[in-house]
């Protein structure tokens, strides 16, 4: 079944031509580019693996009724309290029933929520550490606790008040918003997206408790099959024989210097002596800020990249990670990785400033650029995994192509930065040759050329309050 | 030379006098009463030892320089680029010199600033980890850093422009101010005690190093002899022979629950089996919020409380602990175990909303009053230290002295809050029979006396800004 959802079998096509299709002119300012001196990965611990990397905890949670209980679960779940839930709090429940956060079995209790707050890390029984960076917890207000009372099962609604799960042996504490927003974005400035969506209008309790939840989450937007959950995953990085697997979390359109760094990666890795290294290419599925392109357009533009030629898909799985986005660059990069390693990942590939967003109130950027992969490379929970930090690429005007930069012939990079991208795109303007293929970019003008244009005739576009 | 300094010698008198001096009326509400359920201390992970406990890393460090070294360091002090130090960077010198923050050998260089903002400890050679919650690291402005140019070494020097230290092998990298509040206090509001004096006006980089101390940190205030160090606070718990060490930090005057409470450990210590339990009385020395009782007046009342008999000079030590305040409730209070862990300790006791304060705006605490003890509980790095939480103690009607709060009668108690004792010290009236020794509120009344009255003739307490 998980066979007929990759890429590979979901866009046949054109995969074998690799010509980078090159009409453009500027230039750009992205991750890119692999600098291979990691603390993990190529020096003290690598080693070539058999078999995939452990999920944390020594197996994978999965939180879904078996389906002889269903009915009976469904019965039990009508007699219960109900705790309505966000769009956002069913990304959650999508996430942990599938064991992206092994081993948690449900939202958070306090003692979960403070290690998270404080450590980035849960300690487990046998005394060791699973990495846990970013709260994962349910919003209830006075009146749902109230409602509550003494029971200590609920049942968790959708917002059209279908039963979704049963949350079980629950704790119900306080939620401490301020504290929750300092100790995870460092900042407490308003106008950051999760917080504006999620937390600043939420209750003021927290409920916790183990999930057992009734069926798998679908979303019927027609990419339900991209949504592979880590034990497909692992089924089918072994179904290729994978011996590495190297993720890319992405939010954003894949351009000629992200596939310059996976395609790199793959030679260094066989270069390592890894026979049959699988690229991960994993777009964040969940909540994004308004002015990111959409899920279902990021992945038109994947599928033309694919296309295109430019990755291949004999070595390349594109799948859907159904986390929302924080937006809390060094604590929430730890997350994207821990998540990847649940998945069968053992090489993360981290760049400039991931998950990171501009300040919302000043000026700069809200982390150091480099924050994010040296956390990343220090944190609790994560040794397993080996971290790909990369330099950045840039548009190469004497090879009209994306290259890695360097700096003793810097005058012949340009740099665009992803505003100059989106600018372009809203303009119908080409980018420099060889940033991205024809097939992608189109993608991304449609887009832009979708939105409804403001009174000014300009285009609209959506921002954070 | 050590011997000298402790309380047992100074404080020479009627230390055998034990009864409670009883003339008073109300109430209180502060830590006491010992709960006997924590997760370490007296379950899984209780034995009893043999020799003290090991200092974080293996060995204290002592950054002092060799003595047949000093002048040597001190021609080259004068030689070099210049760090103008705060009375409080002076007090971090202090600690840091000490050992107190084994394994840190000097102001945190980035990696360290980074694991200490967001895993609360550090990572050693060997793959363990260290608790480390509050950062320690000295800031610089622009053109303090432009003087440094490519020198690797600075001359820290103090107010009077003294060389204190070398700071060598320097890093100097960006100071997120925002994000060390927020992460650290888990609040940005304005008023923060520490953040004023210390962090809102500091410089826009940090410098990190190694410290070589050129002469012990001395502050001649009449109080030096008690400013005993980790070396030497294990060279006194030798001698008694301790084979239990139990901490008390504090940083207000000491009343009878205080008292009952450390009383009681050393019996259920003992009860252990346990043969000689020392107690380590361990005032804080370095910077307090304006309105906190200064730290020469603490400790002319702590002398009247071992001279009234209320502790047993025999089993107690009574240091000065150099740190300066962070009041930053369940993160600080794992620097306050951490560091007693170095001087020896193996057992600590900690009560409701360590370290918190008033939150600076909203009308609440700062901190949920359970979370330091939790947070502590669970905090990396402190696995070997065995934390003792401790239930409320109140003044019991009924016996006319502080007892363990018990529910089941609860009319019998009176609490009374820390503002409430300070309002009857200010205005010279008396707390309820058996709350203080009376030569120990007397001490607070003088103190709350010699304040200038402002204008209205009401007694100025001074707030931060």
């Amino acid at each position: 079944m998980a066979s007929t959802i990759f890429i590979q079998s979901s866009f046949p096509g054109k995969y074998l031509n690799k010509s980078l299709n090159t009409h453009f002119v500027p230039s750009f300012k992205l991750p890119v580019s692999l600098s291979f001196k990691p603390r993990t990965a190529f020096q003290n611990r690598f080693s070539v693996r058999a078999g995939l990397i452990e999920p944390d905890g020594g197996k994978l949670v999965d939180l879904h009724v078996a389906e002889p209980e269903r009915e009976l679960k469904k019965r039990e779940a009508a007699s219960l309290p109900r705790v309505k839930m966000t769009r956002i709090d069913l990304q959650w429940v999508h996430v942990l029933s599938e064991g992206w956060a092994s081993p948690l079995t449900g939202f958070m209790r306090e003692s979960e929520f403070l290690q998270t707050l404080h450590f980035n890390s849960l300690r487990l029984g046998d005394g060791s550490f699973v990495n846990m960076s970013v709260p994962i917890v349910l919003a209830i207000d006075d009146s749902q606790k109230e409602r509550i009372g003494e029971s200590n099962r609920v049942t968790l609604v959708d917002s059209d008040d279908n039963p979704v799960a049963i949350l079980a042996d629950i704790e119900i504490y306080k939620h401490p918003k301020e504290e929750r927003i300092a100790r995870t974005w460092g900042t407490t400035a308003p106008g950051l997206p999760y917080v504006e969506e999620t937390i600043k209008n939420a209750g003021n309790w927290l409920i916790g408790g183990d999930l057992e939840v009734i069926e798998p989450i679908k979303y019927h937007d027609g990419l339900d099959r991209f949504r592979l959950s880590p034990v497909e995953l692992r089924q089918e990085f072994e179904r290729r024989n994978a011996d590495a697997v190297f993720a890319f979390q992405l939010r954003n359109p894949v351009h000629n210097g992200h596939a310059l760094l996976m395609t790199d990666t793959r030679r260094r890795l066989l270069e390592m002596g890894y026979k049959n290294p699988i690229l991960l290419l994993h777009p964040l599925g969940g909540y994004t800020k308004a002015d990111d392109v959409p899920l279902s357009w990021r992945m038109k533009q994947h599928e033309k990249v694919l296309e295109d030629g430019v990755l291949d898909p004999e070595t390349t799985v594109v799948s859907i990670f159904p986390s929302p986005m924080h937006y809390a660059g060094p604590t929430e990069v730890q997350w994207h990785a821990k998540a990847r390693i649940n998945a069968g990942a053992n090489f993360y590939i981290v760049g400039r400033d991931p998950a990171g967003m501009g300040h919302p109130v000043e000026k700069r950027d809200l982390y150091d650029a480099d924050h994010g992969k040296k956390v990343l490379s220090m944190a609790p929970g994560l040794e397993r995994l080996n971290i790909l930090p990369f330099r950045v690429a840039a548009y190469d005007q004497t090879q009209g192509k994306m290259a890695f930069f360097e700096s003793s012939r810097a005058q012949d990079f340009l740099f665009i930065s992803g505003t100059k991208m989106r600018t372009l795109a809203k303009n119908k303007e080409n980018p420099p040759d060889g940033f991205m293929c024809p097939g992608g970019w189109k993608v991304l003008v449609e887009y832009y050329d979708s939105l409804t244009p403001s009174d000014n005739g300009r285009i609209h576009e959506p921002v954070p309050a």
